[in-house]
């Protein structure tokens, strides 16, 4: 079934928020089966929106908006969908019920006019409750076709969409069975990813189709498979998720699309574990990914960011010969940082990080002779080789032992810190489903 | 002078890539004066190309495309923009020399087909080099209208837009001033927002128009002043700003489309001060926002992730009866936690947080009996309110002194993190611009 996405919103079209709404709506739709033709992003505008959605109809059967929808009075879209489906607003006491409700449990307890003026939606339309906002989504139907307007705030568009849109659009359209199966690979560039994949993927089963959705530092296979028989897809799929772990079972650590942190939380709860962070150049981005999953008190204790480097001394209790001999940037380092955290948290596992993000920091090549900062005479050079930016030390410390592993990532600060928090769960992820630490093949 | 941006790729619709050219592309052009009418993302399909493009044309005189030139054979923009225009492709001595000299830089010396054929451009266009890259930039003109085709890659398309195609459209088309100015408010939602400014935003010059742009927490406040005078316009921006400041200039804390993390820190760098973080429910997320600015080093030095109670007591030294008392999510708890982290990292500053992100740990109603933990005759009852899903205590600790603050925010985890690190970072931006702490109007 072919759909469009319309995007609303001036801030758009002049650079202020990069659309992010429609890369989520079409990977979510694609899932599902249903194919997207064509995003458009307009101002708002009431004839710019008149004429996109006018047009978009005229090409495929379901129309997706979102944007335009906020209280104030720029945002004119709920006006325009009324005039286009030639019908009037009229308040709607359901819709009422939830924006009270919404501003209550934000400690207001009057409603304003503008607020008020949400419960309004087009008569001829489907008002949708939005669960976690005040704007109403409006499902509209006219002569077979859809269309559905929905805030731009990207979470409450994405709570309508899962929710909402998706089951009632199954619904409408048949689409037959579809199967998903997520497949999650880590250190595996894509490009080579696909080199080595090339024979497997040219004999997957006709049923079969096979996508590469790249993430920071992974990527995520998804197979998908199409038919009638859900019994025969499901075997087909789990037969080629088994060739898939003999060529590349290394590099796996999941099978479901959900990000590291959950996995591992799951990991953790299951053995009634619990984990510590000590980092770094992550500056904290570890423990906010693991904290985003709800229930993580249950297996994370706390975390130390130790910036600079009298916090990895005087708080992760590193030694300072280490610093000054090897580096922050160093595998000594970030493994003292691990076993600092597990003994000061008290925890089973701790995850740590040490390493350059970018852009400054570079480390040039420098020779040591022993423990002593001056050269000393019959002293052994120790030659440091320089680290680049991108260089990041990843150190995991167990019951039993404590691992590193040291990773060269690109030149993109954001990417960089991103790549080595997510790297940092799933090491810790494999050593829990394997029992061993992980090692480049 | 209307501008329309098409980005063309199947990777955008199916959401394996999110389409960022777009809002770069609109950033640059609206600061030189370009308004973008609107931006469409379709598929590697000539159809979709030739309809797309006939399309804009007949709405603006500026259509700018990227994507779909690549030397793979999915590529097929080329071609279709030749058909287009009623032109064919031709052999180009000066685009060959390019992509004989870029692939040279890389250590390639043959030129193979598919390479040879990005030197093949339409008869009627103006070829323009790409400077980083093989594929070559078209500029096509037709009735006093423009049609420009660049590769998608980011670096090839900026390095175009800049050096190439704004300097040409600028000394084509005479297109007016345009003064962007941003106010950056919180705490103060958009609604009550709006009602405030209602009458300041209705006596508003002719010249300026404002939007609401929304983030987590926050409202950007955006001032557009179009016209001819730069000067003028200038002023009058100013005397708007100025206006704002007396009606909600307890709310503003910046004037700059930027994160809060970068003011935070541009305050800190011109003070040479320091800073630290004690995170609860934000679990990180502070840290993460302050090193995800280059060069934070400078001024953060870390900071403890005391998720667990027993962190809050052995790492930042929080009392053990003060948790006992008050729990952990209080004015009491929270100060101390900001001062054990100052204490700790030795800095000048600490931000701390400590509250119930949900959707579990809603604390209920209790009485306490002064310090002990059981009923004493004679004591005096203490009734701890109980503390909802969103409550939320921060607390900034000074070289002064230490304030706390108490917000209630809503019902969703991932909000009530984000929103409570951005405030967190916020209060300190306040109390470093005007020595005093922030108190709710």
């Amino acid at each position: 079934m072919q759909t469009e996405i319309i995007t609303i919103g001036n801030e758009l079209l002049i650079g202020q928020v990069i659309d992010t709404n429609s890369a989520w709506i079409g990977e979510q739709l694609n899932k599902e089966g249903f194919s997207i033709n064509r995003i458009t992003s307009i101002s708002d505008n009431a004839d710019e929106i008149k004429d996109t959605v006018t047009e978009a109809l005229k090409r495929v059967d379901i129309v997706l908006i979102t944007g335009g929808l906020g209280p104030t009075k720029d945002d004119i879209t709920k006006k325009t969908l009324a005039e286009l489906f030639d019908t009037k607003l009229v308040f709607n006491e359901v819709m009422y019920n939830n924006v009270q409700k919404f501003l209550k449990g934000r400690g207001l307890n009057t409603v304003n006019e503008l607020n008020k003026a949400q419960a309004l939606v087009p008569e001829n339309c489907t008002p949708i409750v939005n669960k976690v906002g005040t704007a109403p989504i409006m499902w509209f139907e006219k002569n077979g076709k859809i269309v559905v307007s929905m805030p731009g705030v990207p979470l409450e568009m994405k709570t309508a969409i899962k929710d909402e849109i998706i089951p009632r659009l199954k619904k409408k359209f048949n689409s037959g069975v579809i199967i998903h199966q997520t497949i999650l690979v880590f250190d595996y560039p894509e490009a080579e990813l696909a080199e080595k994949l090339h024979d497997w993927e040219n004999a997957l089963p006709k049923e079969i189709s096979l996508a590469y959705l790249p993430a920071p530092g992974r990527v995520r296979l998804r197979l998908t498979a199409r038919g009638e028989n859900k019994k025969y897809l499901e075997s087909l799929v789990k037969n080629e998720v088994k060739k898939l772990d003999t060529i590349i079972g290394n590099n796996i650590y999941g099978y479901a699309d959900e990000p590291p942190a959950a996995i591992l939380g799951r990991l953790l709860k299951e053995k009634k574990a619990t984990v510590a962070t000590a980092e770094s150049c992550t500056g904290g981005t570890i423990g906010h990914l693991i904290t985003a999953i709800p229930g993580s008190s249950e297996y994370f204790k706390g975390g130390v960011i130790a910036y600079a480097n009298s916090i990895k001394e005087e708080v992760l209790g590193v030694k300072h010969d280490t610093l000054e001999t090897y580096g922050a940037v160093s595998r000594e380092v970030v493994e003292q940082m691990a076993e600092g955290a597990r003994k000061l948290m008290k925890t089973d596992y701790a995850i740590a990080t040490s390493g350059i993000a970018g852009p400054g920091g570079e480390v040039k090549e420098k020779t040591v002779y022993s423990r002593c900062s001056t050269r000393t005479v019959g002293a052994k050079p120790v030659v440091i080789p320089g680290k680049p930016v991108g260089t990041v030390w990843i150190a995991i410390s167990t019951p039993e032992k404590t691992f590193s592993i040291m990773f060269s990532f690109g030149k993109i600060r954001e990417r960089n810190i991103q790549r080595s928090a997510e790297y940092g769960l799933v090491l810790l992820i494999k050593y829990l489903e394997t029992g061993k630490f992980y090692k480049k093949a």
